[in-house]
This record gives structure tokens, C-alpha cells and sequence, in this order.
């Protein structure tokens, strides 16, 4: 049973094989009045990927297609769909389905909706298993499918679905903008978006990373100063100086996070985008320095999702990505180079859809 | 040496006898333009006195006299001091001194500054260490001296001094007011404060606590609603409420903080004004279903003193307290039934200095 009964997608089936991925058959949801299918062109390669396919944030339901960071054409439209028509490039981001009728979804926080879908590994009302766009095909209620602008080629586009919008939500949240003084901490898939959309907001960015060969690629993004944690003291001479910190680095073991805290502002906020698989230790005394509060963020809304979109477009501001041709080996090679963080400035966009599943329409 | 070279205070000698208090005399910084002597009249007995002698926050400095709400008559005032004269009756909480000059001091963030003198265990600049309120007379600089105001008695004002004040600031910086859900997690020295100030800040206060016979009090303290926390499901009901948690247990270590996070609006805040001993053990995911933030503050500002003390005599606001005379007897009570939470509803504050020190004038 091909399209439109299924998707073909590379899929893994164990997670401790991770990196071997099949071409399978996989079920999509029923065709529902507000969906769409989407024949997928390009598809980032997020960490969310990696920490999901190796089991590092819990089980998962398998066989499971991953990708979330979707660019393709629209191929079918629902009958009460609205703003989008087929033959439309959209793109599709980590969230896909959610009941848009709760108090949470009607504030506009749909991405904190208790009964949201996530776009792979999550199981719809009717039971169905959400596959990601490492495929031929994905369905996507509209809510969750995004007109791209024309400035935004796909690949630029598709990082930014899931990359994007997880660091521009809270950057605007936190109210970044002129005047802010912005810390980002990491420099790489997330982190290179943070950068970019906190310079391109107003704000004026340090960079911290603990690889000193960034510099120039983070004054480049459109940091105003850099700063290495590979020296011990590198906090020396930013104490209370930040609104907030946005932490885009997917691990935080061997942070000492007291020295975080105290280059904040007094109230501030470290906000982490990353989501690693381990635990940390906290002291309350750690945060007494400065009154800081940690948290995080999941990905971002829709007026956010649009906002950051045209944002990039009005102000040219372009992923940095590398292509992947999706394949068992492309897939295999775009994780594995992920998980060691293997020459990834700054995201994979797995392209060559057409060449490898055929026109579809 | 006596007065004014000394000040006489019950001092523990070490922390594994940390009730075990001796008169003793103990040294005084040296007396400076910006100085105010005070002769105690009541002070309050605080969980840091107990995290602080027992050693669970780390080594002190030793003897050390403990104490940081203190309330007592201006006996010595000097020539640089503005607005407070000789017989004034005054307060002194848990910051004695800061440097007044450095940015943060200037952003009315002075409890913040990182020159701060706590009121004991703290070094002066000249090496002399902070001896508390268990004692005959503090010195202050004025600038953390606080005209009580007639309507709170000297018992009723102490607690306000370091508890109240601790609650306080981060009510009114997390937005605390009208149109607010705020819930309060423990009903001790602290939590009481939270609920009767949320209250009459016109915030719908929630008082959740695993003592479910404290629901009276809670109500009569000015809480709408009252949750015990024993029963295993207590958040079932409600989820996305609060504008903000205010934590006021000093413990975590049993607490499921998922459902506590939970219970906030989305990107809201659990916020920590007790400062247990332990370690927390944190997941960032686990963050995510609401997308909030922990933290914790440090005491309050000037303004926000004022604006209490103001506050709890307009509205006659008052501590409940019991009070134990001070002595060597009294002050081993004090600390160990703070220490073992026994029958404190749910303020101590020591009283009959004079009979204690004599009239000091």
C-alpha cells in the first residue's frame, strides 16, 4: 500500500542500531477535513533526532521515521482547509497536531497543548504513530504547515522549522531587542540560529563557546564579542552583565553553573534549548548570586513561527547548512555526524527527495 | 570590654553543639559616620540561624552569635546619618552593610551587591565578623535600618525583618497582585508571610501544604483555597493555574517537582525562598510541559522593606508569633524546635532583653 495509504520513509527499528535505517512502508494518519499532505523536497537533521532514535530520552514506538524540520509542496489539501492550496511550498516543524480548542491552545501556547502530537513518534487520538520526513510524504493538520516565504530556499527553510523557532520563541519571550544584552552559550545547530535572530533583533550578542575556532563564525552570524569557556576564568569581567542567557549546548555536565548565573543580570534568566539526556545537580544557593531562575522552552507557536519566518526573509538571514542526499546512507551519516558532533557548521538539510522517491503529486 | 566595644550575645562555640549557646562578650566593627548602635528589644529566630549553626550551609566563623531580625532603640548615632536620631525604635534584617556605590547598589539591587555584609557570620571589610541579634546590641549602617512603624510591635515587626521581607520581594517582582493565581507550597515562618501578603497584595492565593491541618490557618491568613499535598493526585485540578509558585518549604528532596511544574501557566515560575542544605536532582525535560522556570531570590531592597513594613501596618498585617525569653535556655529551645519543626505556628521571636542585658541606653 504506497501513498496515499502510507509514506515511504527510512525508518530505524531498534535503538540500539540507530544509525541503520530501512526503507520502509508506514502508515499515515486518516485523511481528516483540515490536513494536508506534503510531498517532502528537504528535511533538517535535528538533535532531537538523535537523542530520540538512540532511546537517550526514552522509549520509542518503532518501526519510527524521524525529521522535523519539513520543506515540500502541498499535493493534497483538506476540504476545510483554509490558507494553504496545492501546488504551495510549506513546511512543517516538530509539532503537528494539537486540540486547538483547550484554554493552553486558545492563549496561543498550542505547543504547550497537553494533547499536542509531536510530528514523529507520537500517537494520534485514532492511535495512529506520527512518522517523520526522513519520507516520501507527510500529513499535517494546517495549523501546523507554514507558508515559506520566497526569499527562504528549502534547505535555508528547513532548519529553521524546529532549530529556528526553538531559540527564536524564547528569544522574543524573554523580550530581546535593543538595549538587551544577550549571552548565547554554544555554538551549533541551535546555537548558530540563536546568534543570528537575537543579532537580527536588536540585541547586542556575546557569544560563549567553548571551541575558540567559532570567532569568526559567531562575529559572522552577528555577535558583538566572543568569549571562550575553554579559559577557567572566562566569566571574569561579565558578572551581572546579561538579560539572559540562551544555552543552545546540548550538555551541561560539566558546566559550573554558578559561574552562568553570575554573569546575569539580577533576576535573570538562563534559558536552556538544549535538552540533554542526563540530569543535573542543583543547588538553590547556586542561584542566590544574582536571583536567576533556569528554565526551558518547547519549540515555539504559530504567530512566532510566522513572525520568525518573515523575519528571515525580510532580513536575508540564511541557515548555515550542509547537504545530505536522503538514503539509508545519507540518513546513517547525517545522525552520526550529528551525535559526534562531526563537522557540523550547522546543520544537515537532507535533500534530493525527488531523485530517490520519484515526482510525486 | 563592654559596650560600645562589644556587644553581649549568646554564641555557639561549634557546630556539632549548635544549641548549645554561651554569653559571652563579642567584638564590634569599628563604630563609622554611617552607624547606628542599637539595644535589642526582640528578635526573631530564623531557618538560617539553624542552617547556619548546625553547619549545614557550610563552615562559620566561630563563636558566632546568630540572630537577623532584630528590633530594637537607635542608643547611638552617627554624624552622617540622615533619618534616623537617638530613641528612634528600629529594625535590622539579614544585610548589615553593602558597598552603596557599584552598579548593582545604584539598581536598588544592594541585597544583591557583591561587597554585601551579612548580619553575622560575615566579614567587614576591617576583618571584624557580624555578630546576629541574640545579643544586647547590633551595628548597623543605616542604610539597612528601618523605622517600624507604630502600629507593629516590637514582636510582631522582627520576623517581618528577614521572613517577611524574603517573601515580599519576589511577590511584588513576580507581578503579585490583582488578577493573579498564586500558589504558596508550605505554611511555615516563611509560607505564612507568602499567603498574608499575597493576599493583601489582591492576589487569589492557594495555599498548598502536606499538613492538611493547617487549612484553618491558611484561610484565616488570607488564602482562597487550601490543597494538601498528601494526597498523591493533589494537582490533579490544577493544572495550568498559577501565575507563579511560591515555594516557601525548605525542603525539595521529596517533592515531585513535575507536579509542581505542572501547575504553573505556561513559562511561569516555581520560585524558592527556602534554601535547604540538599541538592535537587533536575532534568531539563522536566521543564517542559509548562515551559517555566526555578530560581530562587536573596532577602529584598530598601524600597521593598519600606513598602512592607508600610504595608502590614496599613493593613494591620501581623506575625504570628510565640515568644521565648532569650538566654542560654531559651535559645537552645528556639533553635531546636525551628530545627525540629516542632509546634512553630509559626514565628519565634526572643523577648525580655532587658530582663536578659539590663535597660542600655
Amino acid at each position: 500500500m504506497p501513498y496515499p495509504e502510507t509514506t515511504t520513509g527510512f525508518a530505524i527499528k531498534d535503538t540500539k542500531n540507530w544509525s541503520s535505517f530501512t526503507k520502509q512502508e508506514l502508515p499515515l494518519k486518516k485523511f481528516e477535513d483540515h490536513d494536508i499532505d506534503i510531498a517532502v523536497s528537504a528535511c533538517g537533521v535535528c538533535g532531537s533526532d538523535v537523542h530520540t532514535i538512540t532511546g537517550g530520552w526514552g522509549e520509542i514506538p518503532l518501526p519510527l521515521c524521524v525529521g522535523h524540520e519539513i520543506v515540500g509542496t502541498a499535493i493534497r489539501v483538506g476540504p476545510k482547509v483554509k490558507n494553504i492550496k496545492v501546488g504551495d511550498r510549506v513546511g512543517v516543524g516538530a509539532q503537528i497536531h494539537a486540540c486547538l480548542e483547550c484554554d493552553i491552545c486558545k492563549a496561543d501556547q498550542e505547543n504547550y497543548c497537553p494533547h499536542q502530537v509531536d510530528t514523529y513518534g507520537a500517537e494520534y487520538p485514532d492511535g495512529t504513530v506520527s512518522q517523520g520526513g526522513y519520507s516520501s510524504h507527510v500529513r499535517a493538520h494546517e495549523y501546523f504547515t507554514f507558508k515559506i516565504p520566497e526569499g527562504l530556499s528549502d534547505e535555508v527553510a528547513a532548519p529553521m522549522l524546529c532549530a529556528g523557532i526553538t531559540t527564536y520563541s524564547p528569544l522574543v519571550r524573554l523580550g530581546c531587542g535593543p538595549g538587551k544584552k544577550v549571552a548565547v552559550v554554544g555554538l551549533g545547530g541551535l546555537g548558530h540560529f540563536a546568534v543570528m535572530f537575537a543579532a537580527a533583533l536588536g540585541a547586542e550578542v556575546t557569544c560563549i563557546s567553548h571551541s575558540p575556532d567559532k570567532k569568526e563564525d559567531a562575529l559572522k552570524l552577528g555577535a558583538s564579542h566572543f568569549v571562550s569557556s575553554k579559559d577557567k576564568n572566562w566569566d571574569e569581567g561579565l558578572k551581572y552583565k546579561f538579560d539572559f542567557i540562551l544555552n543552545a549546548a546540548d550538555v551541561l555536565l560539566d558546566f559550573d553553573l554558578t559561574q552562568y548565573f553570575g554573569i546575569l543580570k539580577i533576576n535573570g534568566t538562563f534559558h536552556n534549548v538544549g535538552m540533554p539526556d542526563h540530569s543535573i545537580e542543583l543547588k538553590l544557593q547556586d542561584f542566590a548570586s544574582t536571583g536567576c531562575y533556569i528554565g526551558t522552552s518547547h519549540i515555539g507557536n504559530r504567530p512566532e513561527m510566522e513572525a520568525m519566518l518573515k523575519l528571515a526573509a525580510d532580513k536575508k538571514l540564511h541557515t548555515w547548512y550542509e547537504t545530505i542526499d536522503v538514503s539509508a546512507d545519507g540518513c546513517k551519516e547525517a545522525v552520526e555526524r550529528v551525535k559526534n558532533n562531526d563537522r557540523v557548521r550547522y546543520r544537515f538539510t537532507l535533500t534530493g527527495f525527488d531523485k530517490e522517491f520519484g515526482k510525486r503529486t
